[in-house]
């Protein structure tokens, strides 16, 4: 009955019923979303989808964000879900490690530009879809994840697939054929991580989502039990597949609530470091030069994740604590641009990456962390961070997202365009017409 | 070292050593497959396929067989290994019931057809890619069918991408890259049989396939050790992967050889007593009038899935021992038009169907029947089959694959094109050019 009850909250739910903070939270994830989708558009990944789309040769019916292009409406899909999880920069559901945004909103945009629907429909979509994906997340999880699956490309496919129904409002049966297209293409193995093949998932998972629909629609048959039958999605995919967590309390909690975003480019170990260096560098606005030495006192998992010492590259960079700290002092932030090659190797950094001493207190929590700076003229300043920003008990305020936002796109979008675009997604719900909307996404 | 070994190989497999059986089994593969896919071409799942594909409108670059018309090659493979499931006629690989054509064949012609290339490179290409598929069938197998596994679908796109990469001439590094992009992407749960999904499934793996070697060749970055890595392919599905079936003895044995046809379209089980029908038929050309009553012999397995006395569709006549004894004997052949609803309402099958006895003998092996008629002046005609037509051991005749080729396609295709169909494909690999193979494969 999993599958059938699911499929009746979706198509009973209604846009007024959802709760107002739902609806801002799908825009602080859209906000975030499509900063990191435009920030990584022209990466030699995109470029290889790109010339196999160019190959198939399908319309130009939807736009590939941030590339002045279109392309057909599944492979639009794909590439905006790819980008968007270029700088492993998106959005997070800390308790499964799913990416919600990745695979969702691809598919819901893809279709809603070939459509001609608007900002509300959008949202709704992707709140119901985020819902659909992070219930199926917390049912496999854990030994879903421990076996090997890359959790966001498997239940991202089924998330996309009924923010996609929802939109074409689909009868129950081909809502529930919908859901078994989807959930019969679980992708994503974690051994793919550290290659493109990573945030080729979600995007896959937008695609195959997207086309699930789309057959459904059009009455093509599948499983109408498909999530919890005896060898369907649930049992094939988990050790213990939790169904109840998939429809219980339905309504009443949203787990797009719980979203959260990451303020540096980096693992999030790291966090806790580069918030206190950020923070002494705009409570006291000191220049590296001036600086002697810095205790760092961290959680142990920061050593052991990200000790490299002397990083050389700009992935590097992102297992060294050491360097995230430097940035975070000098730059006042750790967004992609902080771990490119150059800055890793700029002089000024290394000076100051070699003045950081690292301390492990194992009575600290993973988002703890002590910094204390002993300046030449024998200051000292120090900060502790109870929770760095980002985690559940700090979120990204919209000031700080916004900033990401400028930070990622500033390669992609003029200034003028990232102003505007900011300015819609925080009047989306208001946008009867997303043509403009596509066309601020590029240059 | 699995992937490396395996993508070695593979590379250094060269047309020149391939068997000469292996082509054999390589155009019987093709002959049998192509019957299937074209007779089914006007499925409704197929219009469904097609309409989505004309949505996103891609070109008109590879054959949809059957249909007079070209698609995007990557929707051209969907649409034909989708096609060549649908009627459940295809080759199996009796072992792990792996179906090896329907992934890739479709995603070999679609390259094909785009490339211009020639009927030997078809050929091998396919030996190849049965190779990879039914190795990693062998090697998953169990344990991956029995948690749910559509095995079609999960080792299918894997098979796909190698015969593809073969074609493409990839480096190792790229090859390896194909082989992981398909690793990451299993298709297909087995709660989808008797939905239209389940033929979607090899149709998707070739869609896949094709996809995962075209992005390789452009750089596109994946594990390359995909099957073997702790969170890789083997063991996210399988509980005991066996690794050593998938390169041992590579050169020494050929699972092609191993392929198997159905000369019926119905369950391998009610096969014994089909082909004792037949052969009583032929010998003794006798008319169903003459029939006072038929005693049949049969395995415990045959009564308890296909034991169903009344059939009223066509579906549920392959269900029924009863219907397909009598079309066996009547019409001498048990192909798809004998599994029609007006079939199983014919008059004269009704009547020579309620004169049919079944006796289960537990002595009988499942691919043994008795079948014993009493005809109406007396006369008692007996056949015991040792073994039925289609079995390991006794493979359907190049001539019963012809018979069965025009047979399904007989209400797609012109006599004059089936007939030069066939020569072609006995001639496959002497095909400099494939353009009057596709022009052939439709009205």
């Amino acid at each position: 009955m999993v599958t059938a009850t699911l499929v009746q909250r979706l198509i009973d739910s209604k846009y007024e019923d959802l709760p107002e903070q739902t609806l801002i939270e799908a825009k602080r994830s859209l906000l975030n979303w499509l900063g990191v989708a435009i920030g990584a558009a022209w990466h030699p990944s995109m470029d290889m989808v790109m010339g196999l789309a160019d190959t198939v040769g399908g319309k130009a019916q939807a736009t590939v964000l941030g590339r002045g292009v279109k392309t057909d409406i599944l492979f639009a899909a794909l590439l905006n879900g790819m980008s968007s999880h270029i700088f492993d920069f998106d959005d997070t559901l800390l308790e499964t490690v799913l990416h919600p945004s990745a695979p969702v909103y691809p598919a819901i945009l893809s279709y809603a530009e070939l459509k001609g629907l608007t900002g509300k429909d959008v949202l709704q979509a992707f709140v119901l879809g985020c819902e659909v994906e992070e219930r199926l997340a917390l049912s496999l999880y854990p030994s879903h994840y421990w076996r090997g699956w890359h959790i966001t490309g498997t239940v991202g496919t089924v998330g996309a697939a009924a923010a996609i129904a929802k939109l074409q409002g689909l009868d129950h049966l081909r809502f529930s054929y919908a859901i078994g297209l989807a959930a019969t293409e679980p992708t994503g193995l974690r051994e793919m991580f550290g290659t493109m093949t990573k945030p080729f998932h979600p995007g896959k998972a937008a695609m195959n989502g997207l086309m699930a629909a789309l057959l459904a629609e059009s009455g093509f048959t599948s499983s109408t039990q498909s999530l919890e039958a005896k060898r369907g999605y649930g049992h094939v995919l988990s050790e213990e597949p939790k169904f109840e967590r998939v429809t219980d309390r339905w309504g009443e909690t949203w787990e797009i609530l719980k979203n959260s975003y990451k303020p540096f480019a980096s693992g999030i170990v790291t966090h806790p470091a580069i918030d206190g260096a950020v923070r002494i560098r705009n409570k006291h606005s000191i220049l590296p030069e001036q600086v002697a030495s810095i205790e760092l006192e961290v959680h142990p998992l920061v050593e052991e994740l990200t000790g490299k010492t002397n990083p050389q590259t700009g992935l590097e960079g992102k297992f060294s604590v050491y360097h995230c700290t430097a940035v975070g002092l000098i730059d006042g932030k750790a967004g992609v641009k902080q771990f490119s090659d150059e800055r890793v190797k700029d002089e000024r950094v290394v000076a100051l990456r070699d003045k950081i001493r690292l301390s492990v207190n194992r009575e600290m929590q993973e988002d703890q962390a002590l910094i204390r700076a002993t300046l030449n003229d024998g200051r000292v300043i120090e900060e502790f961070i109870e929770h760095a920003i980002g985690s559940m008990d700090v979120p990204m305020t919209n000031a700080q997202l916004e900033e990401k936002f400028y930070d990622v796109t500033a390669d992609v979008l003029p200034a003028d365009k990232q102003k505007q675009l900011v300015e819609l997604v925080w009047e989306f719900d208001k946008l009867e017409d997303l043509s403009q909307f596509f066309a601020l996404c590029s240059k």
